[in-house]
Protein backbone atom coordinates (compact mmCIF):
# COMPACT_ATOMS: atom_id res chain seq x y z
CA UNK A 1 0.00 0.00 0.00
CA UNK A 2 1.84 3.36 -1.15
CA UNK A 3 1.80 5.86 1.97
CA UNK A 4 1.48 9.95 1.46
CA UNK A 5 3.02 12.81 3.85
CA UNK A 6 0.65 15.13 4.17
CA UNK A 7 1.96 18.27 5.42
CA UNK A 8 -0.64 21.19 6.92
CA UNK A 9 -0.13 24.65 7.99
CA UNK A 10 -2.68 25.25 10.51
CA UNK A 11 -6.55 25.09 10.28
CA UNK A 12 -7.78 27.92 8.19
CA UNK A 13 -7.78 29.25 4.70
CA UNK A 14 -6.83 33.04 6.10
CA UNK A 15 -4.00 31.61 8.80
CA UNK A 16 -3.57 28.12 8.03
CA UNK A 17 -4.04 25.40 5.83
CA UNK A 18 -7.75 25.48 3.59
CA UNK A 19 -9.45 23.09 5.53
CA UNK A 20 -11.60 21.76 2.38
CA UNK A 21 -8.27 21.25 0.34
CA UNK A 22 -6.68 19.00 2.97
CA UNK A 23 -9.52 16.98 3.88
CA UNK A 24 -10.31 16.32 -0.06
CA UNK A 25 -6.85 15.53 -0.28
CA UNK A 26 -7.09 12.96 2.25
CA UNK A 27 -10.42 11.57 0.70
CA UNK A 28 -8.79 11.17 -2.82
CA UNK A 29 -5.69 9.94 -1.28
CA UNK A 30 -7.78 7.14 0.78
CA UNK A 31 -10.45 6.93 -2.28
CA UNK A 32 -6.65 5.58 -4.44
CA UNK A 33 -6.30 2.62 -2.01
CA UNK A 34 -3.15 4.52 -0.89
CA UNK A 35 -2.63 5.81 3.18
CA UNK A 36 -1.65 8.77 4.93
CA UNK A 37 -0.23 10.18 7.67
CA UNK A 38 -0.43 13.95 8.50
CA UNK A 39 2.55 16.71 9.70
CA UNK A 40 2.89 20.49 10.56
CA UNK A 41 5.63 21.78 12.12
CA UNK A 42 5.60 22.54 15.61
CA UNK A 43 5.98 26.13 15.26
CA UNK A 44 3.67 29.65 15.60
CA UNK A 45 1.48 30.89 13.30
CA UNK A 46 2.38 33.84 11.68
CA UNK A 47 -0.69 35.38 12.60
CA UNK A 48 -4.52 34.51 13.97
CA UNK A 49 -7.26 35.45 11.43
CA UNK A 50 -10.78 36.05 12.42
CA UNK A 51 -12.94 34.47 10.17
CA UNK A 52 -16.16 35.55 10.57
CA UNK A 53 -14.95 39.09 10.65
CA UNK A 54 -11.62 39.30 8.74
CA UNK A 55 -10.03 41.12 11.47
CA UNK A 56 -6.88 39.55 13.08
CA UNK A 57 -6.87 38.71 16.62
CA UNK A 58 -4.83 39.20 19.67
CA UNK A 59 -3.97 35.68 20.46
CA UNK A 60 -0.98 33.32 19.72
CA UNK A 61 -1.77 29.31 17.96
CA UNK A 62 0.21 26.99 17.43
CA UNK A 63 0.62 25.58 13.78
CA UNK A 64 0.95 21.59 14.84
CA UNK A 65 -1.84 22.06 17.60
CA UNK A 66 -4.54 23.88 15.00
CA UNK A 67 -3.53 21.43 12.64
CA UNK A 68 -4.32 18.38 14.64
CA UNK A 69 -7.88 19.80 14.05
CA UNK A 70 -8.20 18.75 10.99
CA UNK A 71 -5.99 15.15 11.65
CA UNK A 72 -8.44 14.67 14.93
CA UNK A 73 -5.67 14.24 16.82
CA UNK A 74 -3.35 11.87 14.38
CA UNK A 75 -0.21 13.66 13.38
CA UNK A 76 3.19 13.89 13.99
CA UNK A 77 6.14 17.36 14.02
CA UNK A 78 7.19 17.63 10.91
CA UNK A 79 10.45 17.05 12.31
CA UNK A 80 9.89 13.81 12.83
CA UNK A 81 9.25 13.31 8.80
CA UNK A 82 11.48 10.53 7.30
CA UNK A 83 11.47 10.63 3.77
CA UNK A 84 12.57 7.01 3.57
CA UNK A 85 9.25 5.74 5.00
CA UNK A 86 7.02 7.79 2.40
CA UNK A 87 6.32 7.32 -1.02
CA UNK A 88 4.60 10.42 -1.55
CA UNK A 89 4.49 14.09 -0.34
CA UNK A 90 1.42 16.05 -0.88
CA UNK A 91 1.11 19.95 0.37
CA UNK A 92 -2.73 21.52 0.38
CA UNK A 93 -2.68 24.96 0.17
CA UNK A 94 -4.06 27.91 2.30
CA UNK A 95 -2.20 31.21 3.50
CA UNK A 96 -0.87 29.45 5.78
CA UNK A 97 1.62 27.85 3.40
CA UNK A 98 2.47 31.37 2.67
CA UNK A 99 2.37 32.57 6.34
CA UNK A 100 4.14 30.01 8.85
CA UNK A 101 5.53 27.04 5.96
CA UNK A 102 7.09 30.52 4.52
CA UNK A 103 6.93 34.01 4.38
CA UNK A 104 5.58 33.88 0.94
CA UNK A 105 2.74 36.01 1.56
CA UNK A 106 5.08 38.73 2.39
CA UNK A 107 8.39 39.01 0.99
CA UNK A 108 7.20 37.01 -2.53
CA UNK A 109 10.10 35.71 -4.93
CA UNK A 110 13.05 36.80 -1.62
CA UNK A 111 10.95 34.25 0.68
CA UNK A 112 12.24 31.83 3.31
CA UNK A 113 10.98 28.58 3.46
CA UNK A 114 10.65 26.81 6.68
CA UNK A 115 13.76 24.59 6.82
CA UNK A 116 11.59 21.33 7.75
CA UNK A 117 9.40 22.36 5.33
CA UNK A 118 12.48 23.02 3.02
CA UNK A 119 14.28 19.89 4.16
CA UNK A 120 11.12 17.31 3.40
CA UNK A 121 10.79 18.39 0.16
CA UNK A 122 14.52 18.61 -0.69
CA UNK A 123 14.55 14.72 1.06
CA UNK A 124 11.68 13.60 -1.10
CA UNK A 125 13.33 15.20 -4.58
CA UNK A 126 16.41 13.29 -4.22
CA UNK A 127 15.02 10.01 -3.36
CA UNK A 128 13.15 11.02 -6.89
CA UNK A 129 10.06 9.98 -4.94
CA UNK A 130 6.47 12.34 -6.22
CA UNK A 131 5.68 15.92 -4.77
CA UNK A 132 1.53 17.35 -4.96
CA UNK A 133 0.92 20.75 -4.32
CA UNK A 134 -2.60 22.45 -4.39
CA UNK A 135 -3.61 26.05 -4.42
CA UNK A 136 -0.61 28.57 -3.41
CA UNK A 137 1.83 25.71 -2.26
CA UNK A 138 3.12 24.85 -5.41
CA UNK A 139 5.05 28.72 -4.92
CA UNK A 140 7.03 27.53 -1.81
CA UNK A 141 7.74 24.41 -3.81
CA UNK A 142 9.07 26.50 -6.33
CA UNK A 143 11.39 28.04 -4.27
CA UNK A 144 12.83 24.91 -3.02
CA UNK A 145 14.08 23.38 -6.29
CA UNK A 146 15.29 25.65 -8.90
CA UNK A 147 13.81 25.31 -12.35
CA UNK A 148 10.47 23.46 -11.00
CA UNK A 149 7.84 23.96 -13.86
CA UNK A 150 3.89 23.95 -11.84
CA UNK A 151 0.42 25.78 -11.63
CA UNK A 152 -1.15 28.45 -9.14
CA UNK A 153 -4.03 28.69 -11.65
CA UNK A 154 -3.65 32.35 -12.94
CA UNK A 155 -3.01 34.61 -10.66
CA UNK A 156 -0.28 37.36 -12.74
CA UNK A 157 1.29 38.58 -8.87
CA UNK A 158 2.20 34.98 -7.68
CA UNK A 159 3.28 33.70 -11.77
CA UNK A 160 5.58 36.47 -11.70
CA UNK A 161 7.03 35.36 -8.46
CA UNK A 162 7.34 31.72 -9.79
CA UNK A 163 9.18 33.11 -12.49
CA UNK A 164 11.66 35.27 -10.30
CA UNK A 165 12.26 32.35 -8.02
CA UNK A 166 13.98 30.24 -11.27
CA UNK A 167 10.77 28.25 -11.58
CA UNK A 168 8.21 28.14 -14.90
CA UNK A 169 4.42 29.09 -14.54
CA UNK A 170 2.36 27.17 -16.44
CA UNK A 171 -1.86 28.63 -16.53
CA UNK A 172 -4.52 26.17 -15.60
CA UNK A 173 -8.45 25.80 -15.24
CA UNK A 174 -10.30 23.86 -12.91
CA UNK A 175 -8.98 20.82 -11.62
CA UNK A 176 -6.16 21.09 -14.02
CA UNK A 177 -2.86 19.36 -12.87
CA UNK A 178 0.35 20.68 -14.47
CA UNK A 179 2.84 17.22 -13.90
CA UNK A 180 6.87 17.96 -13.88
CA UNK A 181 8.42 14.91 -14.99
CA UNK A 182 12.27 15.61 -14.09
CA UNK A 183 11.28 16.58 -10.70
CA UNK A 184 8.01 14.24 -10.23
CA UNK A 185 6.15 17.46 -9.53
CA UNK A 186 2.21 17.82 -9.83
CA UNK A 187 0.17 20.87 -8.93
CA UNK A 188 -3.50 22.62 -9.50
CA UNK A 189 -4.67 25.76 -8.72
CA UNK A 190 -7.73 25.01 -6.73
CA UNK A 191 -8.91 28.04 -5.04
CA UNK A 192 -6.43 30.02 -6.12
CA UNK A 193 -9.11 30.13 -8.79
CA UNK A 194 -12.96 31.23 -7.65
CA UNK A 195 -13.60 27.63 -6.96
CA UNK A 196 -16.37 25.32 -5.87
CA UNK A 197 -15.71 22.71 -3.54
CA UNK A 198 -16.69 20.32 -6.30
CA UNK A 199 -13.16 21.75 -7.75
CA UNK A 200 -10.89 21.27 -4.87
CA UNK A 201 -12.09 17.82 -4.83
CA UNK A 202 -11.32 16.91 -8.61
CA UNK A 203 -8.09 19.08 -8.75
CA UNK A 204 -7.32 16.65 -4.87
CA UNK A 205 -8.34 13.89 -6.92
CA UNK A 206 -6.49 14.37 -9.89
CA UNK A 207 -3.11 15.40 -8.47
CA UNK A 208 -3.27 12.05 -6.46
CA UNK A 209 -4.23 10.06 -9.09
CA UNK A 210 -1.36 11.23 -11.37
CA UNK A 211 0.89 10.62 -8.65
CA UNK A 212 0.02 7.24 -8.10
CA UNK A 213 0.40 6.44 -12.00
CA UNK A 214 3.93 7.99 -11.29
CA UNK A 215 4.22 5.16 -8.57
CA UNK A 216 3.78 2.28 -10.50
CA UNK B 1 -32.09 24.15 -7.19
CA UNK B 2 -32.53 22.92 -3.76
CA UNK B 3 -31.03 24.67 -0.90
CA UNK B 4 -29.49 23.29 2.38
CA UNK B 5 -28.52 25.16 5.07
CA UNK B 6 -26.06 23.62 7.17
CA UNK B 7 -25.01 23.94 10.90
CA UNK B 8 -21.71 24.14 12.27
CA UNK B 9 -20.65 23.82 16.19
CA UNK B 10 -17.19 25.19 15.99
CA UNK B 11 -14.11 23.81 14.15
CA UNK B 12 -12.41 20.71 15.28
CA UNK B 13 -13.66 17.31 16.64
CA UNK B 14 -12.95 17.68 20.18
CA UNK B 15 -14.63 20.86 21.17
CA UNK B 16 -16.41 21.95 17.78
CA UNK B 17 -17.66 20.31 14.77
CA UNK B 18 -16.57 17.47 13.28
CA UNK B 19 -14.14 19.03 9.71
CA UNK B 20 -14.25 16.09 7.80
CA UNK B 21 -17.96 15.57 8.64
CA UNK B 22 -18.58 19.07 7.75
CA UNK B 23 -16.47 19.40 4.78
CA UNK B 24 -18.06 15.88 3.05
CA UNK B 25 -21.47 17.02 3.81
CA UNK B 26 -21.01 20.13 1.92
CA UNK B 27 -19.52 18.50 -0.92
CA UNK B 28 -22.06 15.75 -1.01
CA UNK B 29 -24.59 18.53 -1.13
CA UNK B 30 -23.16 20.21 -4.34
CA UNK B 31 -22.66 17.39 -5.82
CA UNK B 32 -25.98 16.44 -5.61
CA UNK B 33 -26.73 19.68 -7.39
CA UNK B 34 -27.87 21.66 -4.36
CA UNK B 35 -26.55 24.56 -2.89
CA UNK B 36 -25.67 25.37 0.94
CA UNK B 37 -25.41 28.15 3.01
CA UNK B 38 -23.58 27.95 6.62
CA UNK B 39 -25.04 28.52 9.60
CA UNK B 40 -23.46 28.50 13.38
CA UNK B 41 -24.43 29.81 16.92
CA UNK B 42 -22.64 32.96 17.75
CA UNK B 43 -21.87 31.38 21.30
CA UNK B 44 -18.67 30.91 23.18
CA UNK B 45 -17.44 27.56 22.84
CA UNK B 46 -17.85 25.29 26.00
CA UNK B 47 -14.16 25.12 26.25
CA UNK B 48 -11.47 24.53 23.88
CA UNK B 49 -9.37 21.64 23.48
CA UNK B 50 -5.60 20.82 22.33
CA UNK B 51 -6.37 18.77 19.67
CA UNK B 52 -2.71 17.44 19.53
CA UNK B 53 -2.42 16.71 23.24
CA UNK B 54 -6.02 16.38 24.18
CA UNK B 55 -5.28 18.76 27.06
CA UNK B 56 -7.68 21.53 27.78
CA UNK B 57 -6.68 24.92 26.90
CA UNK B 58 -6.93 28.47 28.89
CA UNK B 59 -8.33 30.01 25.92
CA UNK B 60 -12.14 31.38 24.94
CA UNK B 61 -13.37 30.80 21.10
CA UNK B 62 -16.77 31.68 19.42
CA UNK B 63 -18.63 28.53 18.02
CA UNK B 64 -19.84 30.97 14.94
CA UNK B 65 -15.93 32.76 14.19
CA UNK B 66 -14.30 29.36 14.51
CA UNK B 67 -16.86 27.66 12.20
CA UNK B 68 -15.73 30.24 9.50
CA UNK B 69 -12.87 28.57 9.26
CA UNK B 70 -14.38 25.55 7.65
CA UNK B 71 -17.06 28.28 6.03
CA UNK B 72 -14.30 30.24 4.26
CA UNK B 73 -15.55 33.04 5.84
CA UNK B 74 -19.27 32.97 4.51
CA UNK B 75 -21.45 32.04 6.91
CA UNK B 76 -24.21 33.47 9.19
CA UNK B 77 -25.21 33.55 12.87
CA UNK B 78 -28.04 31.15 13.39
CA UNK B 79 -30.23 33.66 14.84
CA UNK B 80 -30.75 35.15 10.97
CA UNK B 81 -32.02 31.35 10.17
CA UNK B 82 -35.17 31.79 8.71
CA UNK B 83 -36.77 27.88 7.72
CA UNK B 84 -38.78 29.49 4.37
CA UNK B 85 -35.73 30.11 2.62
CA UNK B 86 -34.34 26.66 2.62
CA UNK B 87 -35.38 22.78 2.12
CA UNK B 88 -33.53 21.18 3.82
CA UNK B 89 -31.59 21.30 7.08
CA UNK B 90 -28.49 19.40 7.72
CA UNK B 91 -25.75 19.16 11.17
CA UNK B 92 -22.58 17.17 11.09
CA UNK B 93 -21.30 16.18 14.40
CA UNK B 94 -18.34 16.55 16.27
CA UNK B 95 -18.08 17.07 20.15
CA UNK B 96 -19.53 20.00 19.37
CA UNK B 97 -23.10 19.57 18.75
CA UNK B 98 -23.02 17.69 22.38
CA UNK B 99 -21.10 20.37 24.06
CA UNK B 100 -22.01 24.00 21.99
CA UNK B 101 -25.26 23.02 19.89
CA UNK B 102 -26.38 21.54 23.59
CA UNK B 103 -24.72 20.49 27.01
CA UNK B 104 -25.56 16.59 26.02
CA UNK B 105 -22.06 15.49 26.48
CA UNK B 106 -22.64 16.78 30.49
CA UNK B 107 -26.30 15.80 30.93
CA UNK B 108 -27.00 13.03 29.01
CA UNK B 109 -30.95 13.24 28.28
CA UNK B 110 -31.60 15.42 30.37
CA UNK B 111 -29.88 17.84 27.95
CA UNK B 112 -30.69 21.24 26.95
CA UNK B 113 -30.52 22.14 23.73
CA UNK B 114 -29.54 25.63 22.53
CA UNK B 115 -32.81 27.72 21.59
CA UNK B 116 -31.43 28.62 17.95
CA UNK B 117 -30.87 24.86 17.12
CA UNK B 118 -33.80 23.97 18.70
CA UNK B 119 -36.32 26.44 16.58
CA UNK B 120 -34.38 25.99 13.99
CA UNK B 121 -35.18 21.87 14.06
CA UNK B 122 -38.84 22.75 15.04
CA UNK B 123 -39.34 25.01 12.20
CA UNK B 124 -38.28 22.22 9.33
CA UNK B 125 -40.03 20.03 11.30
CA UNK B 126 -43.61 22.20 11.52
CA UNK B 127 -43.08 22.93 7.46
CA UNK B 128 -42.25 19.33 7.06
CA UNK B 129 -38.80 19.82 5.56
CA UNK B 130 -36.02 17.06 5.68
CA UNK B 131 -33.44 17.04 9.10
CA UNK B 132 -30.34 15.63 8.45
CA UNK B 133 -27.39 14.38 11.33
CA UNK B 134 -24.55 13.16 11.45
CA UNK B 135 -22.86 10.82 13.92
CA UNK B 136 -23.65 12.21 17.47
CA UNK B 137 -26.02 15.46 16.29
CA UNK B 138 -28.82 12.77 15.68
CA UNK B 139 -29.28 12.47 19.82
CA UNK B 140 -29.97 16.23 19.59
CA UNK B 141 -32.52 16.24 17.16
CA UNK B 142 -33.82 13.22 19.08
CA UNK B 143 -34.15 15.76 22.11
CA UNK B 144 -35.72 18.14 20.38
CA UNK B 145 -38.59 16.06 17.80
CA UNK B 146 -40.33 13.59 20.90
CA UNK B 147 -40.54 10.21 19.37
CA UNK B 148 -38.26 10.60 16.31
CA UNK B 149 -36.04 7.21 14.95
CA UNK B 150 -32.51 7.91 14.37
CA UNK B 151 -29.31 6.05 14.44
CA UNK B 152 -25.82 6.93 16.18
CA UNK B 153 -24.46 3.94 15.13
CA UNK B 154 -23.73 0.98 18.16
CA UNK B 155 -22.74 3.03 21.21
CA UNK B 156 -25.19 1.79 23.86
CA UNK B 157 -24.53 4.80 26.22
CA UNK B 158 -26.29 7.27 23.62
CA UNK B 159 -28.60 5.28 22.17
CA UNK B 160 -29.70 4.84 26.04
CA UNK B 161 -30.03 8.52 25.83
CA UNK B 162 -31.80 8.52 22.80
CA UNK B 163 -34.59 5.91 24.33
CA UNK B 164 -34.60 7.94 27.84
CA UNK B 165 -35.31 10.98 25.41
CA UNK B 166 -38.56 9.48 23.89
CA UNK B 167 -36.84 8.74 21.07
CA UNK B 168 -36.17 5.23 18.99
CA UNK B 169 -32.57 4.02 18.06
CA UNK B 170 -31.66 1.69 15.24
CA UNK B 171 -28.38 0.01 15.00
CA UNK B 172 -26.20 0.85 12.04
CA UNK B 173 -23.27 -0.35 10.32
CA UNK B 174 -21.15 2.51 8.13
CA UNK B 175 -22.60 4.57 6.08
CA UNK B 176 -26.01 3.44 6.84
CA UNK B 177 -29.11 5.87 6.67
CA UNK B 178 -31.91 5.40 9.18
CA UNK B 179 -35.28 7.30 7.36
CA UNK B 180 -37.73 8.43 9.82
CA UNK B 181 -40.52 9.25 7.08
CA UNK B 182 -43.08 10.67 9.75
CA UNK B 183 -40.71 13.30 10.95
CA UNK B 184 -38.58 13.37 7.42
CA UNK B 185 -35.39 12.53 9.80
CA UNK B 186 -32.22 11.22 8.35
CA UNK B 187 -29.38 10.09 10.45
CA UNK B 188 -25.79 7.92 10.04
CA UNK B 189 -23.35 7.27 12.14
CA UNK B 190 -20.50 8.75 10.87
CA UNK B 191 -17.09 8.87 13.18
CA UNK B 192 -19.18 7.50 16.12
CA UNK B 193 -18.58 4.30 14.79
CA UNK B 194 -14.36 4.06 13.95
CA UNK B 195 -14.39 4.89 10.46
CA UNK B 196 -12.62 5.73 8.02
CA UNK B 197 -12.66 8.92 5.72
CA UNK B 198 -14.38 7.11 2.70
CA UNK B 199 -16.96 5.63 5.42
CA UNK B 200 -17.81 9.64 6.57
CA UNK B 201 -18.24 10.96 2.91
CA UNK B 202 -20.50 7.49 2.30
CA UNK B 203 -22.83 8.36 5.36
CA UNK B 204 -22.84 11.72 4.19
CA UNK B 205 -23.49 11.37 0.57
CA UNK B 206 -26.24 8.78 1.33
CA UNK B 207 -28.00 10.75 3.49
CA UNK B 208 -28.24 14.01 1.21
CA UNK B 209 -28.86 11.75 -1.83
CA UNK B 210 -32.24 10.67 0.56
CA UNK B 211 -32.83 13.81 1.57
CA UNK B 212 -32.76 15.20 -2.21
CA UNK B 213 -35.22 11.82 -3.10
CA UNK B 214 -37.44 13.31 -0.05
CA UNK B 215 -37.82 16.37 -1.91
CA UNK B 216 -38.90 15.50 -5.54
Amino acid sequence: MKKFAVVLSGCGVFDGAEIHEATLSLLAIAQAGAQYELFAPDILQYHVVNHFSGELMSETRNVLVESARIARGKIRPLSAFDASAFDAILFPGGFGVAKNLSDLAFKGADCIVNVEVENAIKAMLLAKKPIGALCIAPAVVARVIKGVQVTIGTDKGTAAAIHAMGGKHVITNHGEVVEDTVHKVFTTPCYMLDATIIDIYNGANNVVQLMMESLK
